[in-house]
């Protein structure tokens, strides 16, 4: 018997199953003309005793969707020697969301990135069909598809159409369709328990399909779970009809036990808080039984759709020694992120010290730039927070792995394909905290280097302020100097003693200039030379981690990686060996040495690698950090007050300078209106009667300078009258 | 019959061949105590017929050898069943580098980080065999063994002692083994052509087998070339003993025709042309026939040594839209650098731009740091190079891909198969094209950013400085201000006019300050409204090249490698149907179709990918970059200019304050002189002649200040004496 089908252009292997359903099974195909790979649906004898209209159903509802979201419909085409009819699809090379959440690696869920291209796609394929007035009625994970694009992205698609019907707005549908623990309650009544209910079921009952889906992507299990599965359906019932508002799953944990609810995601599941904050809520509102509660269509599509559009923004704490996420709505600002940040950290706007790329965040963007124009962060590339307040670092290791399982003496293929499962799904668990600690590690060492560069651009930066400052301080110096001279010039020329005016101006330049010449540059100048020329900071965290390997540079990750790789392999080395159920004496021996080795590696990637090497290393370097981060805070702050000061002090200088020019003015201004000279044309200045006691030494001064003035004036006529009188007296004095 | 095998501790599949020998063969096995995973060599009847020393040497040399290059010796153990001895070895799990070179990948060499690790640790082996005194006599591809460790890196490992044997320093040996390509002349005379030759062979004979090996994977070819290949042994002997020294390749490529000797790498070799440089010495070095000329061990350990300690710079030329690669030496400074670019990118020294991490390199190095130094440098974040002088660029595509070969129109499961590894291995050199020109365009992209980056950073530091500028001119003003202001009061006193020396002051002040507040500031100003705030220089860029998509955003090189991923597995099918040799007919059509599906993909990637996408973007994006550059660079320099100018105003600005100084100390100093006031005590500063002109008109002041001030001088005695006389003379008149 050949295994080769074939219809006018696609031919398939009955050899090449991806899917086998109620009506009929899915086949990798080829097209005979290009070579294309394709899906191909075929019905079974099952299928063609459905009514006409159902069978042709499936048809017409492939040919009015068109979405990139939806499996797309290739052809529809007869198969040879009369079987009927056959769907042929593209093909979606990496199966389905069913196969994708039974590997060992999402035992708890998809990643993060992974389950929001879920939701994302999922709700875009279920718009399109909401907007053609289309009901899916079977929506599970067996039934979305991933398709790996050319360019090795993913793209999820909703496929098997064969429930799905049109439903014209607010028409309810009353045929039964779905798969049992994807029901709404009320469907779930009347198929599962067979009783005759006398509800009609909205399209909304597609919602409730989606919460729980979501809600098994996101954690890797149903929300609601009576014991002993499936078969406890009454339980099942109650749990999803007597369940509260807002209560997300139920699971009952022995016969006839209580129910366990819950209103958040458990503790196992991979999904940052920053995006909890967001799901669980989405999935208490699709998986809500009553009808006036459950959220429309339009509510789920737009919270879904604000959800989306946030903005994802990677933050290092390296108070906790850990990553968090932060999902900003794209027109936040600066303010909103720091209360965002405050929510995760624990760190208060005001103490928040946040760098990016080696620089304050505030250098990149200002305080009203939309997140939305934020630059990119990556996980390995985050915002950095530290706190201004708190020099604290604790760091909390969830050392929870789970128990290994062991093999049982004797070789037991079934049951030994289900523990190295378990095994595997542990060896990703170990895996993952491998990456984020050794992550945590080179964001520690990453964080240190940027602080310290952003100390030494600090104290630079201060540096060159207080430069410029002496500089400004010279020149008023020198004014100060001409201006005091010029008036003891005046004095001299006067005859009167220079008064402690003058004095004073100098005195005062030189209490204001000691401060920076005595007290801010010295200062700045020895932590310049400590913290940017010699390094001290970077140098101390060298030292001290000196012994220290951080599991980042030692590829603890890729260890960790390669590890759980050769579990998977042994892994599947006993899913052949269950296939096979026979082992001969040699399978059978190598059956025991792959348990052997799974042993050996589960043991060592949890004992040596994750506890002994990456957490012990991680422990340590949080010690190392939180010793550095003291010290490293307190040459910020000084750095910082330094900068003031160097402010109050150029606002200091300007003031004094504004008041000896006020008083210099206010001298000519008096010799001007004593009349010793004539009004100097005036260069731009009020003059403010600021330095009152120096104005009234100038009367003083004036006063004085009144009386030689009525000696000098008319001096010159004196003189000659004095001559000719001389004269004439000489003349006089002869004639005696 | 069973394929399983075992010794003590080690079992085996026959099954597992990892290779085959004369003398014997490679399998895969595992420890049976832990499971894992080694490589068992046993020995075939015909090596038992081999003396019994040579049987025992190949254990001897095994045991006396240990490094991190030799494959590691586990156990020798006696095979169960009295089979004899077998070997037991740390499992290579990547192959030897034979398999690895005659992956269509490697058709053409390996990339150049694989050769560096394959010639380091091949190099490090061979220095341990040489430490021990032992000569492999065999060394080639299929002895080099590549391990994968568990954090994903390799290690090369030599394997295989089977040939080798003790050399006591400048023993020679006559016995005979090796492969023949890679043979010495003198023992391929020996050996191939079987002819009795009175040479003895040094231990020397394996760096010419180094040599074949490393010219094969540097290139994907042996260097000597007989047309026919193996069977021409005559032209092959005469190839390697006639070639001139220097040479490194000599190929016939027709009957009896002519020799292509070349001492260079060929085009199509995958090393950049910074490790070319040194490449090609080593294996002219290697390569030569003279027993005089060849290096000594010593000198290409050496050599190796070198090569191996110098450092990998990446270099992006936005010239010529291309990344090139430079390998400096530790100790080399940035002057060595700038020749070394100036070498690769012909520009020269002084009219580099070299910018790294959106700063000049010198802003994180200095002149003198020592390359080792240096911080690390990216294939995706390399050094940016522009020139000064040259705006131009032009970028040269090489679209030398080969033509894709077609298939016969008969299925020929054997040629197919060989035609399918020449579709891949064009398809390999096809995906390099595009990931080189992909990462060209996302370079191109960044360099502008950076560049852009860098100018707004320059201006803004002009603007910063220029502000500064203002702010000490107008201290300054203010000075002239307080002097003039002094001096003309003086001068009023005086009761003379003031002299043109205080307007010149204060004209030469503005004259000076003009270039300020009329040139410098508002030219800055504007550049900076126009660059900095309005952001001017990345806008006009991405106005430019809005309608251009950048094929690294457009993933360009995942889409070719996904297609050169379809292509392999069309291969790989095509070496399983050319295994089974007979097709069904079932087998036959599937058959086609994946030849079907290689011309598709093939001309797809070539076509539309590459010519179509990939170059006609990178061409256009250059032409972009020509016409942006232009406009970049000159602003560039503008910025440089004010730079400079803002120096040269500082300077005078500094020197009109000294001067004026000066004058008012002189004018001071010389109403000292005269003795109209008192000395005041001097503040620091010598008095330097430098205006003479406002020294005389100074002096012309003070000629007639001591006419003025003989007039004064005892002017209260003589308003005395005129009192008492104008008294005795009202008293003289009154009594006449």
């Amino acid at each position: 018997m050949s295994f080769l089908r074939g219809s006018t252009n696609y031919v398939w292997c009955t050899t090449s199953v991806l899917g086998k359903g109620a009506t009929g099974a899915v086949f990798q195909g080829v097209n005979k003309n290009t070579g294309e790979q394709v899906a191909v649906k075929t019905f079974n004898q099952l299928s063609h005793m459905r009514p006409h209209d159902v069978q042709l159903r499936e048809f017409e509802v492939l040919k009015k969707v068109k979405h990139e979201n939806i499996v797309k419909l290739l052809a529809i085409e007869e198969e040879q020697e009369g079987r009927g009819k056959v769907i042929v699809m593209e093909l979606c090379t990496g199966g389905s969301l069913f196969n994708i959440l039974d590997d060992p690696e999402n035992t708890y869920g998809l990643r993060e990135e992974e389950f929001l291209l879920v939701l994302e796609h999922l709700t875009a394929g279920m718009k399109h069909l909401r907007d053609n007035s289309l009901v899916h009625r079977d929506l599970k994970p067996g039934n979305i598809m991933k398709f790996v694009r050319d360019d090795g992205t993913t793209v999820y698609k909703l496929t098997d159409f064969g429930a799905a019907r049109e439903l014209e707005e607010d028409q309810q549908f009353m045929s039964l369709y779905g798969t049992e623990e994807y029901l709404h309650p009320d469907m779930y009544e009347r198929a599962v328990l067979r009783k005759p209910v006398g509800k009609t079921f909205g399209a909304t009952v597609d919602l409730w399909s989606i919460g729980v889906t979501l809600y098994h992507v996101a954690t890797g299990n149903l929300p609601f779970r009576p014991y002993g599965g499936r078969r406890n359906k009454e339980t099942m019932y109650y749990i999803t009809t007597k369940k509260a508002s807002g209560v997300i799953s139920g699971t009952q944990s022995s016969e006839n036990g209580p129910i366990d609810w819950c209103r958040t995601l458990p503790d196992s599941c991979r999904l940052s808080d920053g995006l909890k904050k967001f799901v669980t809520p989405l999935l208490a509102g699709l998986l809500e039984v009553d009808a006036l509660k459950i959220w429309t269509f339009d509510k789920f599509f737009a919270e879904v759709t604000e959800t989306l559009s946030r903005r994802l923004l990677h933050v290092y704490n390296i108070h906790k020694v850990r990553s968090v996420r932060i999902y900003v709505h794209p027109e936040d600002t600066y303010r909103n992120l720091r209360e965002l940040i405050r929510e995760q950290c624990d760190v208060s706007p005001d103490d928040q010290i946040i760098l990016f790329n080696d620089k304050h965040l505030l250098e990149t963007v200002d305080e009203n730039t939309s997140c939305k124009n934020y630059p990119q962060t990556e996980e390995n590339n985050p915002i950095m927070l530290f706190s201004n307040e708190n020099n604290n670092v604790t760091i909390s290791v969830e050392n929870d792995v789970p128990k290994l399982p062991t093999f049982s003496n004797l070789v037991d293929v079934e049951n030994d394909a289900s523990v190295a499962k378990t095994i595997c799904s542990i060896g990703h668990v170990c895996k993952w905290r491998v990456e984020t600690l050794s992550l945590a590690s080179k964001l520690t060492h990453d964080s240190v280097r940027t602080f310290a560069y952003v100390v030494k651009d600090e104290l630079t930066r201060v540096l060159a302020k207080t430069s410029r400052l002496i500089e400004m301080t010279k020149c008023v110096e020198k004014t100060v100097d001409s201006v005091m001279r010029a008036q003891k010039t005046v004095h001299s020329m006067l005859g009167v003693k220079t008064t402690s005016s003058s004095n004073n101006w100098k005195e005062e330049m030189e209490t204001v200039s000691q401060e920076l010449f005595h007290g801010l540059s010295p200062a700045i100048k020895q932590l310049c030379l400590r913290y940017v020329t010699h390094n001290t900071l970077t140098k101390e965290w060298e030292k001290n981690t000196n012994g220290c390997k951080c599991c980042w540079q030692t590829k603890a990750p890729q260890r960790a990686r390669s590890s759980v790789q050769k579990l998977r392999e042994s892994w599947q080395h006993m899913i052949r060996d269950r296939a096979t159920r026979n082992l001969t004496y040699n399978d059978n021996q190598f059956h025991v040495l792959e348990r052997m080795k799974m042993d050996v590696i589960g043991t060592s990637l949890i004992k040596s690698l994750l506890e002994r090497e990456v957490i012990s290393s991680i422990t340590q370097i949080a010690d190392y950090l939180a010793d550095w981060y003291k010290m490293a805070q307190t040459i910020y702050l000084q750095g910082k007050i330094l900068d003031r000061d160097a402010d109050v002090y150029s606002q200091r200088l300007d003031k004094f300078l504004k008041n000896m020019e006020d008083c210099d003015t206010a001298f000519h201004d008096d010799l001007v209106n004593v009349g010793l000279i004539k009004p100097i044309p005036r260069h731009g200045g009020r003059i403010k009667g600021q330095d009152m006691r120096l104005r009234t030494s100038i009367r003083e001064i004036h006063s004085v300078q009144d009386e030689i003035n009525s000696l000098l004036n008319g001096n010159s006529q004196l003189v000659n009258q004095f001559k000719t009188i001389s004269e004439k007296i000489s003349a006089d004095c002869n004639k005696h």
